[in-house]
């Protein structure tokens, strides 16, 4: 007998339970005792506030972060071995997207635990689809491989590869950093690459922009210490 | 005064609204009588179905597919120009994604429409989330540029950048080719490569498989002609 994974999204913007996750999500969460997350104090608060299970105190919840050891998640997956529903909850958003619940989905794959992936608010997505830019063709880099020597190197790297592809590059920065990269981006780009940032996605104060570097210089904007993502696509 | 346009995801397996959509898309589409969609058939059978207009027939369905030229999208978007809300609606899943409602949120942009990205499930986000490869680097990139003579060298290529840049690549196929997809797959791609296909995501039959090349050739699949996502990670 062999159990199931559910990966279960959670919500990217303080109390948008009831707007932002649908029903999928608290059937899942109700079907199941046995979760993992990169911190289990969020975790817990995010399983409670859905209100499915009568007492969260019956519930069990351990650590999978990028410190997990490979050799530590056979372990973790037991109950799902032994037959029981299990569900990796992300800090922020859909697990496997830019976090450490692959591991998880890995093992389950390579012991037949079936995996079962729920819809959910994802910045990146959003992001993509708000952008205006192509979402036929497009990357996520996760954060990128910057210091402020080599920033402008990779910058045009990218844009290199959009131009040559016709590619949407995305990538993300620790917020503390935003406005130092948004001062990078607008240093390094052409003035004809277009330049998405979208700030507090499903939020109270979402902000979208898009437009080119050249009006983005004219108006740039403070982004402040909030989660965002950066999207770019040179011109033709 | 300028409106708005909300990016409405729709469902991407039959009778799922239910479950798979949040509360954002009811109340989007609440508030929204002009849309735009690759079809106005299926758009308006899938607004009908969400119940809450009391009459379709005093909604507005225009055509935004891949035919559209760019000098029309500002008669097709004049609604939002006068203060109106407005919602692309995309065949299957997220507007905006592998979809042409890209078109509409460029030209919000430049005309200072707000944009609104609404979460629903995106079948290119539930098979990266299930696949358990890596979810910190990705590319997309549509409907492979292939006939059976180059099949093999526009694999091959998608894993040397997958090698390279430890990337997981993620494509599409229309429904009838999947199967000859798969055995370009296999014929072409390393033993050690590890190869996703992810089938009906959502739906009632739903499957996804993550294992080696060499495993899928001892046991393969038929897909048959149903949605599937393909996905690639090569061994490092």
């Amino acid at each position: 007998m062999s159990g199931i994974l559910y990966l279960i999204p959670t919500i990217i913007a303080d109390n948008t339970q009831s707007t932002q996750l649908p029903i999928a999500v608290l059937e899942a969460v109700r079907n199941t005792r046995y979760f993992l997350s990169e911190n289990v104090r969020t975790a817990r608060r995010f399983v409670s506030s859905l209100k499915v299970h009568e007492s969260i105190e019956t519930l069990s919840f351990e650590v999978l972060n990028k410190d997990t050891l490979p050799e530590q998640i056979g372990g973790l997956m037991l109950p799902a071995r032994e037959g029981h529903a299990m569900g990796v909850i992300s800090e922020s958003g859909c697990p496997g997207i830019a976090d450490p619940g692959a591991l998880a989905v890995a093992y389950a794959h390579s012991h037949h635990i079936k995996v079962v992936p729920i819809t959910g608010p994802s910045s990146i997505l959003l992001a993509l689809m708000a952008s205006g830019f192509n979402g036929q063709q497009f990357a996520f880099h996760g954060y990128l491989p910057i210091d402020s020597k080599n920033a402008s190197a990779v910058i045009r790297e990218l844009e290199r590869e959009s131009q040559q592809h016709h590619q949407t590059q995305i990538f993300i920065e620790t917020p503390y950093r935003n406005d130092a990269m948004l001062g990078h981006l607008l240093r390094s780009l052409r003035d004809d690459t277009q330049l998405c940032v979208a700030v507090n996605l499903t939020g109270q104060n979402e902000t979208i922009v898009s437009k080119t570097v050249i009006q983005w210089k004219k108006e740039p904007i403070a982004i402040g210490k909030t989660p965002a993502v950066f999207l770019l696509l040179a011109a033709g």
